[in-house]
Parts: C-alpha cells; structure tokens; sequence
C-alpha cells in the first residue's frame, strides 16, 4: 500500500549553488508527484563520508517512520561500488554502500538490504557521473510511492562499515580521538557507547577533565561538556557555542579516558 | 477547523549546513503530514534578535493567512525565558519572548498571546539546548493542524519589545541612527513612521541630503532614498544596489532629520 | 483543466540569507495553496544572465512536464524591457526577456510566447524594484493553477537571443572560447553543437588536445574531456572533478577545433 504522504529526506555534498540537487528533485517529482521533499543538508563537505554518517545517524531519528533517505555522498561515482536500498527499522536508505549508513544499520533492530541491480527503477540512461540523479533519486521516489525492496534488486547481507581509528590502550588509560568536527562545533569522537558504559570514566580533553552528561539537558551554557551523542559515540560539546572554536580542535585530537577509583568518585 | 492547507514558515540563525532546521521540519511532518513548509530564512545572523525581527517584519505580511511561523533566534535557550505563541492579526507565531515579535506586535491591530506551559503539546523529552526542534516546532506543528492558542498554555499580554537608541533631539534637529543592515544593503534605522509622519523633514546621512519617497517605486536605480519600511522604521536604500557598500555604513551611524522650512520647500 | 499537482521550479539572484525568495514563495502560496514548489537555485551570480541561462538549459529537462519556471536574473528591473512568459514543448517559463530563456526556447520544437501585459493576474500594487515578487510571482502561480497563457497578455513572437562572441575562423582552425564557468568547475563554451556535428575535429585547450566525448558516461574520472552539453554548447569538463580548478580557467578562454585529416583518424 502506498503512504498517506510519503516523504523523501535529500543529504548529498552538491551545495546549493548548482543544480545537482534540483535534478535529483526533478526526477524524483516525475515519478511520484504527490511526494513531500525535505533537505536534511546539501552541505556535507565534499566526498566527506564520515561527515555525511554522522550528520545522517543524528537527524534520521527526528523523521517520521517510512521517510525514504536518499544519501549523494559518493567518491566511488563511476566505479564499482555498489548503491544500495534498506529498511532499516522503520525507515529507509538509498544510496552507495560506502559507509555513509552504517552508523544506522549499526543500531537498528531489524535491518533488509538489497543491492540495485534492476533498471527497470533507473533512468533509462546513466551517465558516469550522476547516479544520484540516474539510480538514487528515481529509486527514492519508488521506494516513496509503495514499490516493495525486493523489487529493486538482489538481497545482501554484508554493508560496508566506516573504518575508524582503532582505540589506543595503556596500563591505565583508553586513548581514543576526535573522529570529526560537526557545522555546530561539537566534536565527536571514535569512543563508542559501549566502552562509556563498561565503567566510570574520567574524559580528558587537552589535559583537563570534562563532565560526563547524560543528555544536553544537563549541559550549561558555554560550559564543554561530553555526553554520547546521537550517532553513538562519545561527543564534546559547548551547549550554545562552539568546541572546536573554543579548543582550536581538530581531527586526531587526543581524547582520554582514566578509571575512577572509588575514592575520586563524587 | 484544521485548514486546508496548512503552512508553516521558518525563520532560524541555523545556517544550512548542519541538520538542525531539518531536524525541526522532521518533528513537524511527524506531527503534521500535510503541512506546507517554507524557509523564511536559516541564515538570521547568530542570535541577532534585532535582525530576525526586521526579517520576519518585511516578509510575514506577503504570507497567506493563517500561516504559521516558526522562528528561532534564541540566545537565551535553556535559560528561564519565556517561549510564546500569538495570533497577530490573521498570522501566528511561535517562538522566544525576545524581541524578535515585537516589530510584528506593534503593528497587530489584534494580538492575542499565550506564553507556551502545556507540555502536552511538546516532544516527550526537551533538552535545554534544542527548544527549536522539542518545543517551538511540535508546537507549530500543533497550530498549523487545527490546535487554538489556549490549549498550548496560559494568557498574556505584556511582551518583550525591542530595546532600540534613544533619538537625540537637539534645538533644530532629530538625531537618529542606523540599526540594521539587511541582506540586501538596505539600512534600517531608528527613526519610526510616527515621527517621519509628525512634519516635513529632511533626511541627512553622512552630510548628505537624502531624497524622501513613499514607496520604492519612486526611486530611481543607483540612487540614495529614504522611506519609511516594511518594519516601520525609516530605511535608506539603493534600489537595486547596496546602500551598504556604497557608504560603508554601519549600525550606529547618524541619520539626521531637519525641519523643512517653507522656504526650503519645493 | 487545472494540474493535479502544479509544480514551480524558483531560479533567482536573491541569495538565501535574504528574505525575497520567500517572499515570491509566498506570494505564490497565497494564489495557489496546492502548488509544489522546487528551488532550482537562488544562487545564480547577480545579474548574471548568461549563468543563469546555462543552469536553466541544464536543469529544466529533467523537470516533469507542466512545470512552471519562475525566474528572476533581471538586471533590467525597472526600466521598460518586457516581462514574458512562454510555453516551450511541455513546460512554462517566466521572467524577465532578457536572454536567459533563449538557450531553452532556441531547442523547443514549439513556443508560444506571450508579453506581460495584463495587470489582473499581478499584485495590486507594483514596486519598482521587486518584479519577481510583484509580477513573476503571482503570474507563476496563475499558470500553475490552469490559468492559460492567453490571458496573461499579448502574443509575441520574437525573444532577446543571449549575445555570445563570435566565432574567429582562421585557414585551419575555428577559434571558440569559454563563456561560462558553471558552479561544478565545468567551462562552457560559446561553439555550438551544430558546429561540432558539422565535422570531425580535434579539440584544444591551453595547448593540448582534448577527447571528445558524446556523454559523461564516456568520461573517466580525472580526466578533462569535451562534449556536447545540456546547453547545446560544447563543455569542458572533468567527470568527478573541476576542469575550472584544474586548469585555472575563466572567461575568454581560447578553445581551439582543428579539422582531422584522414591521416590522423584512428
């Protein structure tokens, strides 16, 4: 059954001063008139697949279920590399299968993926350079107007995952980075959810301590604060201001974790 | 009665390259399938009240009736103030009690006003950073689909207006100055309709006098006029150029009215 | 018989950190509720009417039919050059006679063309420096709810044709040159198609030759290929790159087409 009125999110790295994501519109608003388009953002740097998983895993959950995710963060274009359709829980993702989604695929419960192999949903030419106006938007609009995953390709199991820098550990502390700065200031960093929950940590950040906050609601203003953000992983934070500003941070910043003896603690 | 088609207007200092105004129109399509959403602007300067407010004054009323604008321009988030929804006139507005409404108030022949307390109305859990996305956008959501005013929260009738410069009076001239430059070069002062309708002034900027029209369409292109704008205030503008550039001018410069004596006129 | 889901695609100079191309999407909403609207780009260089003739050419194949374009590159606003509005093949065009439709209308296999002269379907009021507001606008919103051409004002057959530079032909060779850097880095050029179609040739630019290509798809990524683009001009471009950057290129550009002899072909 097709949607009461089915949405399309757009994220690509094309910027608004061309007109690569008006084409992607275009095809998109042949195939299903009805379709409401939102733009999550046109401004991930380009080819910044990190940049694009991150900002993806932090707006996705905002979006009401079945919103069709149609993702332009592609390096390979013209190579081999394949696109790919999902639902992942409630929602789904069309775009290359280079790690700009598996920041979602991660955390969600029930996950199916195909990879596109039928044209019968492209365009009826694909240019080298342009899938995501050839493959990835009519696609999308599909996917938007009811046509089932199955339909669009062969089933798949494997995605590719983001490689990130692996945590350094010593004798007495875990030694991770800053992964990625975001467009607010906020640094997120290779530390996942996982290894802040296995013990009390003490987070140092250019060799002072930072507070651990369960949620922003916590955070006072202009004070840097670290909490597990949205896509994850440990984040530093200014709540109303900027940490990368503050702190001249940037990628590979040193983020440490020690232990708390119980004699620190409180 | 929910209208016909209901539209939301947003007006935020986000920029567009994060996901921060997607996220809100993610809450509100949630909330509201069939809304209509239109950008005002992202690009307020950050937490300039005073530029939000002449953004909103000049192009709220080319807006449809009923349109429901969601702004955020909100230095003060997590902070105790308060967030407000009015009916002004046949508009309605939803954000801080900053100032950024007050241009919009003051012209309201009716102004209806509560300040939002009914948390009914919000997403579930509020941060103390992101009252755009947890309160002000569901709250839109909410009106845009039908919901009155009083059912978001308690009465009110005082508002916070803007703090502008005194004008300087001196023996034979009225001192004001330049408060705003807008997007376009345009220059927003202090001095408003009532006073400019008070007698025959002539207008002097940087030891110049300045031509006085009633509407743009008096100006001739690549020349200074000064005429009473959108936001009821005296402007100088360059009709198709930027008056901006043209005489490096910045907030605080003075703009100076002398009486027209019958002498000089005409 | 009115659209089933009026559709207009917005192309402007505004910018967005302004508030006028919102004002144009609300001026249309007000006349027209149901009506989609898609911004092509408001980031055309001010008063650049060829840029904006060469995005328009580019994007509008991909826009379903019907589709209304309002677009506002209008250095003349304000002085007496006709205001227009045109139905090429399938879809409608509207805005200012100045040459940035003529790329679209020199391809259409049939035009009618009608010059703004009916004030009914205008705003009430008339500013001198905001047509696209005022007159664009509303007339966009007319045609996208059914409103027939015929009404808008008077038929017309001639159009201003973009003035580009000649073509140098010297015993060998025929001398063209780059008009146009588009946001992507890629150089269109002012020779066109017919010309390349007219012969084998080899192409030049800055003293080397350059493959030829009849479509991206032929391309490879990195490297500077030529062909016949959406405009109907012969394009430089690097697939997946910048041809712009790479090659330091601006307008005046010499490119260079030299006949193949027999001896040199394959």
């Amino acid at each position: 059954m097709a949607h009461a009125t089915p949405l399309i999110a757009l994220m690509t790295d094309f910027g608004t001063a061309g007109w690569y994501a008006a084409c992607m519109k275009a095809v998109i608003l042949t195939i299903c008139p009805r379709v409401r388009l939102v733009d999550l953002t046109h401004e991930i740097p380009p080819q910044d697949v990190l940049a694009g998983a991150f900002a993806l895993a932090a707006a996705a959950p905002w979006f009401p279920p079945k919103t069709v995710f149609a993702c332009v963060v592609d390096p390979g274009v013209g190579t081999a590399r394949p696109l790919i359709a999902a639902q992942a829980d409630r929602q789904v993702f069309v775009g290359p299968d280079n790690g700009v989604f598996s920041l979602i695929f991660q955390r969600a419960k029930q996950l199916s993926l195909v990879r596109l192999t039928n044209p019968r949903y492209w365009l009826a030419e694909i240019s080298a350079t342009f899938h995501g106006r050839d493959i990835i938007a009519p696609v999308a609009a599909h996917l938007a107007c009811g046509c089932p995953l199955q339909r669009l390709g062969v089933w798949r199991t494997r995605y590719h995952t983001l490689k990130l820098p692996p945590l350094q550990r010593t004798a007495t502390t875990l030694q991770g980075c800053v992964l990625h700065t975001d467009p607010f200031g906020n640094l997120i960093t290779n530390l996942p959810a996982s290894v802040m929950s296995s013990a009390h940590w003490q987070v140092r950040y250019k060799h002072r301590p930072v507070r651990v906050v369960s949620s922003y609601a916590e955070g006072r203003s202009g004070q840097l604060v670290a909490l597990v953000g949205s896509a994850g992983y440990l984040e530093l934070a200014i709540p109303n201001g900027s940490a990368a500003k503050r702190y001249r941070a940037k990628r590979g910043d040193g983020v440490e974790l020690c232990p708390i003896s119980h004699d620190d603690e409180e």
